[in-house]
C-alpha cells in the first residue's frame, strides 16, 4: 500500500464553507483537494491500494481508502464537498475512532502527531527532502507513507516529527514541487521502479 | 521552451457557462484547468520558459505564456476564469492573429491541425504513447512539444496528425496517466535528466 498524509495548517475545521471559494475562505482546500485527485486518478481507474489522510488544522484527519472509495471525481469542487460532508458527522467522530462518512471517507478526531503515528506502524515514512537521496537512484520501501505540507511549508515542530518517523529521505527532483505535483512524481516513481509490492 | 498542448473535445467555445460546473456543462474544462496548473506552478514560483495551448472544440486556441503570465493561481476555478475571459474576446480573433485577452493569455481563431502545424515549427513535438520508448531512458529534445487529450482519448484522425508531426515517441511509465499528471511527470522527467536548454 501507498500512503499520502497531506497537511492542511488553514483548513477548516466545520462545514460552514462553500464549495465555490476553496481557495480563499476554505483556507486553500483546492491544494487538499487537487492531491486526492493526484493520489487516486489514472486515466480510466482508480489507484485501490492508495490512502491519504488530510490534516485540517492539527485537528481532525480525513481519510481516503482506495479500496473502498465510491463517488469520487477529479475535479476540485466534488472532493471539496466529500470533505465537507465528512465534517458533518464530526460530532460523531469520538476518541480516535473513524467515522465513515461516504463509502471510502473516513473522519477522525486527530491531529498530525497522532496520525503519525498510526501511521508509521503500517508503512515507512519517507521524508521528501531538497538535499534526499535522488528517488531515481533508490530501492523504494515497501509500503511507503510520504508526509507533505500544503501551500506553507512544514513548520519546525512538524519537520522534527517527521524526522523522528522518517526511516528514508528521498528527492523526487531538483525542482520543489507542490504537494500534488509531488504525488503524482512519487507515484510515477514507484510505478517506474516496477515497485509490485503496494 | 517546453510546450503543451492539450485537446477539449467538449470544452466550451463561448463564454456562456459556470464556474461553479466546470466539470459538468462547462466540458470538462476542469481538466484543462488542471493541466494549465500542472504547466506553470511550481512550489513558491512559476516556470517562465513554458508555454500550454488549450484547444477548444477544435475551434479556438487558448495559449498560456510563461513569461507573460500575470493573475494565474492554482485552483481551478481561477484559470476557468481567465479561459471565459478570453472567449469574451473572440469577436477580435480575426484570421490566425492571437489577441492577447489577460497578460501571457491569448486567444487565436484555429483548431488542433492549425495548432499543431504552428507549434511544430518552434519545437520538436513528443508523442506519449504506451508503446513509445521510457522516457528516462532517452536524451529529450531541444524544445520538446507534448501533445495531451483530455478525459477522451484521441479521435483516429488527431493521432493520424501527431503521428505525422511526432520526431520522438515516449512512454512516461507503465500506467495511463491523466493529461494534467502527465505534464507533471514530463517536467519532472525533463528537470531530472538535467535538461538545461529549456
Amino acid at each position: 500500500m501507498r500512503q499520502f498524509v497531506v497537511i492542511g495548517h488553514d483548513a477548516p475545521t466545520t462545514p460552514e464553507f462553500s464549495l465555490d471559494d476553496l481557495a480563499g475562505a476554505a483556507g486553500r482546500l483546492d491544494v487538499l483537494c487537487r492531491c486526492v485527485t493526484s493520489a487516486f486518478f489514472l486515466s480510466h481507474a482508480i489507484r485501490e491500494d492508495v490512502r491519504i489522510h488530510l490534516v485540517l488544522a492539527d485537528e481532525y484527519t480525513v481519510t481516503f481508502d482506495g479500496n473502498n472509495l465510491r463517488r469520487l471525481n477529479p475535479d476540485e469542487r466534488s472532493t471539496g464537498a466529500l470533505v465537507r460532508n465528512a465534517l458533518e458527522e464530526r460530532a460523531e467522530a469520538i476518541g480516535h475512532i473513524p467515522v465513515e462518512t461516504s463509502p471510502g471517507v473516513s473522519l477522525t478526531r486527530r491531529g498530525f502527531e497522532a496520525t503519525l503515528d498510526a501511521i508509521s506502524r503500517e508503512g515507512s515514512v519517507v521524508q521528501l527532502h531538497e538535499d534526499g537521496d535522488p528517488a531515481i537512484e533508490v530501492s523504494p520501501p515497501t509500503n511507503p507513507v510520504f508526509v507533505l505540507s500544503d501551500h506553507h511549508d512544514f513548520a519546525a515542530e512538524e519537520t522534527a516529527l517527521v524526522d523522528e518517523h522518517a526511516t528514508q529521505r528521498l528527492s523526487l527532483g531538483p525542482e520543489p514541487l507542490h504537494a500534488d505535483h509531488a504525488i503524482t512524481v512519487a507515484h510515477n516513481y514507484l510505478d517506474t521502479v516496477g515497485f509490485t509490492e503496494y
